[in-house]
Parts: C-alpha cells; sequence; structure tokens
C-alpha cells in the first residue's frame, strides 16, 4: 500500500459544483479500487491525498492527471504505508486552501529537494559506467 | 524531474529476442517523452530505472504496468531528481540479476518498510479530524 499526495492548480472555471462533482465520482469509484482518500480544495488549489494499493492508486493518479478541472498537479509526498490514515473516507472532501497547512506548505516548498542517498546513487552510477563499459 | 526505480517478475516465457524488443521500442519511444534510464533483465527478474518529467514516467510507468512480459511490478525507488544518471541512455540495457547489486537487493529486502515523518502523518491525521468532526 502506498500513500501519495500530490497539489495542483485548480482550472479558473472550476465551481463548487464541479468540485462536489469529482467527490462524488470519488466515492463511487474508490471502493472499488481499495482507494481512500481526502481531496482539498482552496486558494485556487486541489490537493489531494490517495491511499491504497500501490498500482491502483498509480492508475488512479494518471487518470487524474487528464482531468481538465485542474493541472500542473505534482507529487508532494510519496511513499509505502502499512495503514490507512482515511479509512472511513472513499475521499473525504475539505474546503480550505491546502498551504494554510504547515507541513502541506513546508513540503510544497521543499519539492525540488532531492533526497539521494548516496549508496543508491552510487549503484545508480555503477550502472552506468556498466553501460559506458559495455559500448 | 524524477526518478523511479521497480522490480518485477519476468513472465516465465520471456526470451532474450523479447528483451531485446522492450530495449529497441524503449530507445524509439523514449526520446520523446525526455526519458532515460536502463533495463537489467536476469534471474527472472526485471529491475527498470527511468528518469525525466514527473508525469512522463508516471504514464510510463502505468503503461508498463500493463505489459504482459512480467508481472508484479513494485517501486523500490522513487524521488526527485536534478540531473540525470542514465543521460547518453534512452534505454541501457544490462543482463544479470538486478538482486546481485547490493542497494538493489538493501532496497527490495526494505521495501515494505514505512517513511512516515511524524509531521507528516500528524497532518494527516488533523485532516481525518477534520472529515470526522464535519460529519
Amino acid at each position: 500500500m502506498i500513500r501519495l499526495l500530490y497539489i495542483s492548480n485548480a482550472s479558473p472555471a472550476v465551481s463548487e459544483e464541479q468540485v462536489q462533482d469529482i467527490l462524488t465520482s470519488a466515492r463511487r469509484n474508490n471502493p472499488a479500487h481499495g482507494i481512500t482518500g481526502i481531496l482539498i480544495h482552496g486558494g485556487g488549489l486541489f490537493m489531494q491525498v490517495l491511499e491504497g494499493p500501490e498500482q491502483k492508486v498509480l492508475r488512479q493518479y494518471v487518470k487524474i492527471l487528464d482531468d481538465r478541472r485542474h493541472d500542473d498537479a505534482r507529487i508532494l509526498h510519496i511513499s509505502p504505508a502499512n495503514s490507512r490514515i482515511f479509512e472511513k473516507w472513499s475521499m473525504g472532501g475539505i474546503a480550505g486552501n491546502p498551504l494554510q497547512f504547515q507541513h502541506v506548505s513546508d513540503l510544497f516548498a521543499r519539492r525540488l529537494e532531492v533526497v539521494q542517498p548516496t549508496t543508491f546513487t552510487k549503484t545508480m552510477r555503477e550502472f552506468a559506467q556498466m553501460l559506458n563499459a559495455g559500448k
């Protein structure tokens, strides 16, 4: 199971009714995929958490990328999870600017930060050397 | 830009020729998406690294999930990246069991480990409380 949090820019034309449509649709479809989570909308932004089986969550996220009610979606957090935080919510809804929440704001500010454990990078560079050697 | 590393079980029927087909196809298609990386095949496993623009990499990964030449794909590493390690390779190929590489093997052993920074979890629980309070 994984948990994915993304933030995106709401389309300027998006109405409160459309946000309700998104929630209704998510609540109808998510149980079959074992997905739970939350959608926050406000301040011209969407923030959504999807938690569930890894492949289901990723497939759902890629579908969400094509939704015209937002754009510039980018992941702020993705990690394995061994339990659900939103287990009661096929998709909870909160009105408000996601960046008003300190930790969301922190993740947003640091989203370009690179986490590169040295051993991982070393291994990847070894692979690159092997490729070059095989030329 | 992100870097994603997954491992999967090769279909028992997969031939060396099919692995070459995968590489040929990746090398033809990846440049248009700005994707570079490496594919390692051996010991009944595939391991692949995809690096490139976040949405392109995720879309490509979801397509890869549907490929019948493997199954049970799971992500071992995903993180932002500010530079490419495989910049010269639209898709490099190495023959060998991915688990022979110490760091890959470590990631594999730890893949169920949960990385949950406390502040992140706290924020998520706050959201869950807000949802419950709104009931």
